[in-house]
């Protein structure tokens, strides 16, 4: 349980933690590198994982694709050490800053899940808009890694 | 249309863009500082208004609260000219970098919407985390933008 929400100004202005958790009890979390700012994934916690991260400083999420929570790098051994967590004026979304070194937070084997652009201005054929490869390098080989876990992208 | 989602593959590690949008027909963004590279905002997306904001430069968003398209700044004045887009893994989130100039993102008057910080280490009393607040100085006067537009945040 967190502070309730009864007040709008309270919960913008407010000094209160009153998070909002959305149909399925998630908040989306927005994840950055400590040191470079670099934005490295996008998920989501339940109220169980978000009190685990503030009291561990260490990123936890709740897995949609395995339904439980997660300790980022369980399995990977690439941990979050956490160094900052920030909410947003509405408080139904989370940032955090992590530190995860020399590691990766991408289960593809790139540092960021955000490896690819989008190429901006007319589209021409909207069925095959050609993405670009930002980062070239894998920072591990998922197959190694993972082994025979199933793979959590769902199409 | 996007391209079909049809193999994990190709989702992953291909160079189209196959983005996914949940039951609602939303994908979710993350809006960072194209100079800063500071978290700006977090917001949601439909088939729609990432294509405008491709095709324009510029953010259009989907308001869950007022549920239409949204072009930022059409209210405060405040636009976003979107220097890159980047799409994660799995291709179900987004992020943007931005070029606000000196203007803010935020609709309670800051310049980013995570204006403020969750204490970390052991929770004393989960209905009384304080919050510390980063931003102390306000960009602009919401009650002087916005008039009589409701607020968007929801209790």
């Amino acid at each position: 349980m967190f502070k309730k929400r009864d007040n709008i100004r309270e919960v913008e202005e407010g000094k209160y933690l009153s998070p909002k958790f959305d149909e399925n009890g998630l908040i989306p979390v927005i994840t950055r590198d400590s040191k470079t700012g670099d934005i490295l994934m996008h998920g989501y916690m339940n109220e169980v994982s978000l009190k685990k991260t503030i009291e561990t400083k260490e990123a936890h999420y709740w897995s949609r694709s395995r339904k439980k929570m997660w300790r980022k790098g369980e399995i990977s051994g690439f941990f979050q050490k956490v160094k900052e967590i920030r909410i947003d004026d509405d408080q139904d979304s989370v940032c955090l800053s992590v530190d995860i070194g020399d590691g990766a937070s991408c289960h593809v084997g790139y540092r960021s899940c955000f490896y690819r652009s989008v190429p901006l201005g007319k589209i021409k054929n909207d069925t095959e808009i050609e993405l670009e490869f930002k980062e070239k390098k894998k920072i591990f080989d998922p197959k190694k890694v993972y082994k025979d876990e199933p793979n959590p992208t769902k199409l």
